[in-house]
């Protein structure tokens, strides 16, 4: 199926906990990274199988465990087990189509976000579910596929640039979910692009399928509203947490993302408005250039039609018609229908008709 | 009647607590099935008669009363008087169009659900009550009609799969509400699936009986809110209850089930403005088309009235007309016709009116 | 006036506290009646002045004294005077426009209710006032004209059946509450039943009076919603004094009121959005129909157009005209004709406008 | 400008607290009128310098100063420095756009009501900003012209009818909050009336001009609205206030008013609904109206121009046409034209379009 | 782009706290003025360099920095090493598309506002964001570009005209704060008016322009809505904080501009729902003149459509028409045809179509 949120029957009649992966099929193995640093070190790997990130859950430095790739569950399994994860938390993790939202666990977060493709138009606007763990020494974020989003954070460990290596595991799960907003950031403005040049088509050439293009924005904005909204109250439970993991000083960045999840709030429901109010302009504008053709069409034949029975009349085979046998009838006709033309053109322009 | 919400009148004017089954007429005697289990042991029976149950009121193991039909009013009775329930609740179980609920009887606790049927596109869509009593070693469950909602669970407790074998009635009664708020995930997900094939029928083939199904589904949309809305404020009365039927490990799992609900609020919320969207698409695909229809036939009509105005001229009678006697003069004016005809197509052309 | 709630312009400019009666004209003497009981006992009268009440104040048993008609204010304020209640709270019985709402007088509770008549397709769709006082050992309830609400209530009295004769007034108050928010039931299930008729309508035979009809449930569902709206906040009031007058017993019998009026509320929401919902389909229906016969009577147009211009060009009287002399020119014009037309034909059916 | 909530531009750039009138302009001088009073006295008194009414300031009788017109700024100066006002409150009455208030400055209260004309069809609906200021022992209230608003209240203390001549100045200025508000119901009932009215021309006479006068109405009731639906939040404010100005007696009167202000806004999105509902029954009846027109001129046309298509044919001057030449040709044409109009009549009946 | 909310994607991936000037590229230098005042003195200077206004930092006058233009990321970092202030907060400073805040940060206030062009009909309604750090002495302003938004302030400090002088660096701010909300005033008055013009145009001349307009205008007042929406809460907040910079007397000066907002959203929430209506009935009168053009036009093909069928019967050339060879056969069927269009006239008009 198309839409991305209507999988979860997969998993009906099963006990609860029970893992299955409810996204799009995958092939390939998933890509497991680990990323292990303290403020002057900096350790990065590819794991070829999953036992290799365990030995860091006891370390003191920050490690970040990223897994692309969720459809195989053996290797979710084996960290749920490693690092001690609820069974529900798991079920989360593999079922691609939760909420947003944050839960305290006591020794860890939970934190599950959404994210969108880059193509504001894709007619697969599916959106991607991030699962980030955070205990007092890890990061676990786990992404249903590749991608580039976090490579900016990738090179801002390495480098040692900002804070980053400074900062505990609070700071670092902080940069991923700064990240992932940052993207919606990217896709509503290439969305703001398009309603623009729709705009200016919409006042210029009204075709019909803008129609279809507004309509499959506001579509794509509605999916984006479902993944950005609940994010807002949840980084407030975030914030205001007594949980341990996020210290006071992570907090004002935390802040900072809440004010960036309203604005994109904020700009999901202007950009509808908008594109609400250019349907309706669409519609006004196509509706009156209908009018105008079709009240140019009828001016038109009703101009001829009472020209037509005139000449109807002098087309009759009556033996007496006086006029016929006029020798200026004919002439006198074709200037009475003259008359009769003209006069309709000068009426129908008093009447403002054309 | 059709709609599932208007029965009560049968109630009218008797004294509070009276027992009337305000549902469908049915006329099969109730099916009265008992589950008794403890970690180790099993034993399930089909009882012929009500009184068999009683005995299980005290044992310590827990036992699952599950009773499909609730038209015979003295089982309820006699249920009622044996394990000591309101009558207020009894009147609740029997009058089956209650909105879902969770009450707080210091011994028992109350829940009201609601199930639709599995075809999400039934002219009766009618919802099913579904209600369960929790007291500290009994559950017990009335459905109107038998179904095979809870078959998944019956096979868990006798397999012995996964934790409800050795935890206690709140963790059994938390799996039956799982089974009922999941049956609307399957519900939906068909939902979805017809609003999709709509949808591209919306986009290319809009006929009229397109309207039909979609107000069709909204309306649907409509009676499953009804029935999942009220649910979600009721689970949370249930997670924060301070009863001791409700133990703090089964609590988590309440927890799961509300975000269900929420997720389930969500999709309904999503599909309803997709079919509103669907709904305004089709309208101004259909009035396009037609305008298309509209604007061609005139056009065409436009084009022959003039031409068979001079037609007419020359079908006049008038003695004197002097191009009736030309040599050319018939061909002169085909060619004249064809000039006009040749003119305004290239007006309505360049006016992009074709 | 028609609608129910504009006349309070006739107490404007009196000082607050002036009793002037605001309903609808009447003549008729107001109808007292009395019910006085104990678990035992029970006398009934109906009293021709209103003082034959009076040494009921201060009797131990329960003590219902119903006035039907409250356009005598004499009458009105003698029990005022006599039990000793608030000149605004005797203002809000005579004027009949009141919300529905619950005050706590420390020394009695004053309840005001809105019923409104049982066919639900009334023009004159004006919703009575009920007023009722609970003392500790009275019950006085106002109601505009004589009417057969309670009459279920009275023979209950009367036989003694179920609970209430050993209650107190709280019950008695209970039961004249739930009689009026039962009356809700009764209309909207008249009102589904029209909905469902109408939705009939609209799909097989959409008339234009369908909208007429449909516009005025859709504006007596709005008069509805005005009554019971209020209800549910107000009974929560109930629920919640602290008053003596309201003992614990009766509380839950209060709760079951509010899941009703929350119910009612629901079914008014229900209908509207499905009366919504058929407005919209009738309007694409009358749409559709009308475009389809339009449709065809500019093909039949479309057709025979060319086919007359034609025949129009033969009919002119050059002199020159070298196919009117050809012997088969007029089988051979006829065969053109019918050639046109069929080509035509099957040009509109490709393009699958017939 | 004809809106009256567009003039603060005057004030932008000055120093807070400048007082400057905003209202429209008035030439005239503003009129004072002073009562003085206790439960057994009552003076009334013109006064033509607003000094005259200083000496009242410190008198133990309740002292009502009534300024109509707040034009002349260096009146509301003079008063504002006798009676310590502070100068952004000054800044308030003078500036005749606020929102409906209630501000607690510990030695006094203020209020702002908004008042509107008593012709609910006019095109200037202006509303007018009345001031109230209560502090111990004065009542000072500012109009922006006179009115007769007040008369009545006036009357009742000359006659000492009712409590007024016997409570302090909170029951005085509750009177006068009453009088405002009661005058809403009066311009409520007026459009009441008119919607009624339009709803029988809508039925039964749907003419454009009915249209204006709904979006009138509708406009009308939006300034109404914005008029009244602040004072219900700033009327609770002034019921749990704890300034020792409001004695709990008149507390009940003020629930009162406040009963008053939710039946207004009830009334005010009632009668919106109304008109909303009118405005599409307009809208459907005018399009019903204008269907049966066109749709019986096109089956007219269409049944002709198959008919005239016959007579053009036998119009055509081939030599060989043999049907000419038979004795009842003309004659079988004619029947064979009846036929097809019958039978076209005929087919359009059974296809319900006529 | 033109519309102003789409531009944070500049920022993406860089860490948090870079700064990078989002706003439109602009190439002046930034002009930084100083106004440093106590009661009696007072210091105007221009400073060619940001480093001149650091010695102000800490004298105990008052200092007023005003900052137009942030495009040099240096300047803003200087000041923001100066001064001690947050990344964050000078991240904020110079990414200009933020929502209205307001930040408690212990020893400063920092506040965003939005302000937009004066001219309300600007394709470009661009708003500017306004930044405003209150520290124990200094006030500094931030805005995009040089205006004069702030000269009246100017004037007030230069000749101590009302309290400024002798007020902190609390009052300043709120002076700043009013002038930027007075601005909205400003703008919404324009708009007001264009409104008010174009109603009349509505009702007397419907042309298509209109609807861009009116589209145009309620865009405006979306971005309108959204600068002043949070402001609201915003100011709350500066009201309750319990932050030692805001005194107890500018507080209620705070309560006067939360007046002003609450004003400014009501203005805004009216002239929409206004601009709805013309909207509406916009369509409306231009469907109803299109109506009665169209009937007009089909009224006169109607009756010469009949007409022109009866000369066409008397055009056929059947040797045996007895009518043809009639004396006065001809003015017979003139007559006819008079009578004919006469009685059709008469019936349509009957029909009230004409």
């Amino acid at each position: 199926m198309r839409w991305p949120f209507f999988t979860r029957s997969k998993k009906i009649g099963l006990a609860p906990g029970s893992l299955v992966y409810t996204g799009s099929k995958r092939k390939n193995s998933p890509r497991i990274t680990v990323f292990d640093y303290t403020p002057t070190t900096v350790e990065e790997k590819v794991c070829s199988s999953v036992e290799e990130t365990f030995s860091y859950r006891d370390t003191k430095s920050v490690t970040w465990i990223n897994i692309d790739g969720i459809h195989k569950i053996d290797i979710i399994e084996k960290i749920g087990k490693h690092f001690n994860i609820h069974p529900l938390i798991l079920e989360d993790i593999t079922n691609t189509n939760q909420r947003p939202k944050v839960e305290d666990l006591e020794d860890m977060l939970f934190i599950i976000l959404r994210m969108h493709p880059n193509d504001a138009m894709a007619a697969d606007f599916n959106s991607e579910q991030v699962s980030i763990l955070i205990t007092k020494n890890c990061v676990i974020s786990f992404q249903e596929q590749e991608g580039d989003l976090f490579d900016s954070i990738r090179e801002r460990i390495r480098t040692g640039k900002g804070k980053i290596r400074s900062m505990g595991t609070d700071y670092l799960a902080y940069t991923l979910i700064d990240a992932v907003v940052d993207n919606f950031f990217f896709v509503l403005e290439q969305i703001g692009e398009l309603t623009e040049n729709l705009e200016n088509e919409v006042i210029e050439n009204p075709v019909p399928k803008i129609v279809q293009k507004l309509h499959s924005l506001k579509q794509n904005l509605l999916f984006l509203r479902k993944s950005i909204w609940p994010l807002r109250e949840e980084i407030t439970k975030l914030q205001r947490t007594d949980s341990t993991l996020i210290s006071h000083s992570t907090n004002i960045y935390l802040r900072d993302v809440y004010d960036h999840t309203i604005q994109i709030i904020d700009m999901v429901e202007t950009i509808r408005d908008i594109i609400t109010g250019l349907l309706d302009m669409y519609l006004s504008n196509i509706s009156n250039k209908m009018n105008e053709v079709m009240k140019v069409l009828t001016i038109i034949a009703t101009i001829f039609i009472p020209l037509t029975f005139i000449a109807g009349i002098y087309g009759m085979n009556f033996v007496n018609m006086p006029e016929l046998r006029y020798k200026w009838g004919y002439f006198m006709v074709l200037g009475l229908m003259g008359i009769i033309a003209i006069g309709m053109l000068w009426f129908f322009r008093r009447k403002k008709w054309l």
